[in-house]
């Protein structure tokens, strides 16, 4: 009889979606853990899509937890830049060489562009088939992983194009975070910092004080970080899977963040970092219209510098620059840039009722605490 | 008091998805009517797609009647070889031109090809954009504009890539029919036909009686022949939208047809062409099997003939390459190609258990009645 222990022994998160529901597993060493996977798997095709920096390190273990398996794979070029219609296009034809019919299990094996890019890719091939979410990074295991948002980039904006595709379920194995080097572990932080930042005080605290122990990938406290931010986006979704309300406070820091990106150019700034950013220049609009106090926004900032993130607007982006990629983003709606701002600390909200002279002070401003 | 009449004395009919059900309305001067067409529009933008053989018709018309809305256009070249993913991208391109936000509403204005695309467009476009169907070719109108299946080819496979998505209202406007061509409209009689074949005798037997009066253009012969095809594919989507079952019997001849599109080159066989060729070729296949007898062949070849289609399979394609094309379609499941068979006329069935030395021969054939 088989050892069972390693199945049982944890208890995984649920996305509640109704029969779309899945379960989100955050432990040590999942990867190998065939009895956990193979149940996911239906049919008897699997095309495993990963990229050249995390397949020589993780997918010989994955694929024996396949054995069995009619198995393909693809490997992405590693980089956000790589994240669009052309890279897609590979994919698809990869499917179709096999060919992969269309019971096929896809597994993204990687972080957020993998991840983004498979998941969208499932969405779409032969209709849809079936996904399940391997995040190799902190910032796909605490943001991108869960809830289902797929998409490619356009020259002329970030995930304009894609779907909701919920995954069957998400394998986060933590181990994985031992090879991440130290400016991608930063980036994901930034999105654990903004749970905190966006509803809930008493973890921003804890980061305040952890947030030593998570740069040093202390296990326990990264997968105490994992499951908090996790939890936190999974309710978010269960209640707004497709953004009708509440669910664009998860866009903190995205709207300026994702004007840095494009602006800077795609793969120069890790969209951890740009939403850092992006976050501080949020709490210094919110500041300036005065929502939160002075001493908030330097504890922000205080907290993304300690993670390890930028927290100076790039000089090379004017006002003009910055709106006009604004106003392609999805947030915006009749001309107006919706933009989520902060009332204080753990307490964020949606707002186009903000005073455009003071958002265009933020955007020329260079120091922001 | 504006003349409401024309709004309200079609009852349209109605595809049964709960909170996504919409109604198809099909009747003469829709185009102009913008009374029935603005509610339907969500913002204030709207982004025509059409194609460079319907604009000139039809385009100024539509524009009269979304007066006041912001409206930008964009127009394909004309012909299923375009429904790939480079066109798909040209569209992208122009709606993040413009720039169009989430709120905007899509038209597709044409055939097939422009639905397809145009809808599946609208389904990734910020992750899904709401969408308007407005046929102009008798198979887009009985066939790919209801139900929700939106795609673009691959090379190796048509519809390959795709999604469901439904419109918000199909606006079936049959005066359009006046400006199509012979052969298109016979195209769209074989869609027509297909209904009575797979559930249907009594229409078959109808469809016999009307056919000359439905190639002359008969209007009223038109309308009846265009609802009775609609009814019976929003019942049979209303039951089984994403075609976990029962939708797949509306792919009679389909497997076949589409190894023949894509075996003689997209847009050198017209898909309602190869389709009914390949509704032949399986009766053939039937018949061959002992569940149809030589005359229910006879009489399907007679009626395909009297509408003008095309009934022998093309010389050029031989047991082998049909093979391989048919294995690469959707309905392809472990190696084993799911057809759509008769046990009679208005009697179909799916199945992958014939005998493989049948298929071979009626793959071989060129004589199927």
């Amino acid at each position: 009889m088989k050892d069972m222990s390693s199945v049982v022994k944890m208890m995984p998160l649920s996305v509640g979606l109704g029969d779309r529901s899945y379960p989100i597993y955050i432990d040590q060493g999942l990867l190998g853990n065939a009895e956990l996977i193979r149940p996911y798997i239906t049919g008897q095709q699997v095309m495993i899509v990963s990229n050249e920096t995390v397949a020589p390190l993780y997918l010989e273990i994955l694929l024996q937890s396949l054995a069995g398996f009619q198995v393909a794979t693809h490997i992405l070029p590693d980089g956000e830049e790589f994240k669009n219609l052309e890279v897609l296009e590979t994919l698809f034809d990869a499917l179709l060489r096999v060919p992969c019919d269309r019971k096929t299990t896809m597994i993204a094996l990687g972080g957020g562009v993998v991840g983004d890019i498979t998941g969208f890719a499932a969405a779409c091939y032969q209709r849809g088939v079936p996904f399940i979410q391997i995040p190799t990074t902190l910032l796909a295991q605490v943001d991108s992983s869960v809830g289902g948002k797929t998409a490619v980039n356009h020259p002329r904006g970030k995930n304009m194009i894609g779907a909701f595709y919920q995954p069957r379920c998400v394998i986060t194995d933590i181990s994985t975070l031992n090879t991440l080097d130290d400016r991608q572990l930063s980036a994901g932080l930034a999105e654990v910092i903004k749970y905190g930042l966006i509803g809930d005080l008493e973890f921003f605290t804890w980061l305040e004080k952890n947030i030593d122990r998570l740069r040093q990938r202390d296990p326990e406290v990264l997968t105490e970080a994992i499951r908090c931010s996790c939890r936190s986006k999974a309710e978010i979704v269960a209640e707004d899977e497709r953004e009708g309300g509440i669910r664009a406070l998860l866009n903190l820091g995205h709207t300026f963040g994702h004007a840095i990106e494009a602006g800077m150019g795609y793969g120069n700034w890790l969209h951890g970092e740009a939403i850092a950013t992006g976050m501080l220049m949020a709490a210094d609009l919110s500041h300036r219209s005065g929502w939160i106090s002075r001493m908030d926004v330097t504890r922000i900032a205080e907290l993304l510098v300690r993670a390890g993130l930028p927290v100076v607007p790039p000089a090379e982006l004017d006002i003009e620059h910055y709106l006009k990629l604004m106003m392609v983003d999805k947030k915006v709606h009749q001309g107006r840039i919706r933009l989520v701002l902060l009332k204080g600390i753990g307490n964020a909200f949606i707002s186009d009722d903000y005073d455009h002279l003071l958002l265009q002070e933020t955007l020329a401003s260079r120091t922001l605490f």
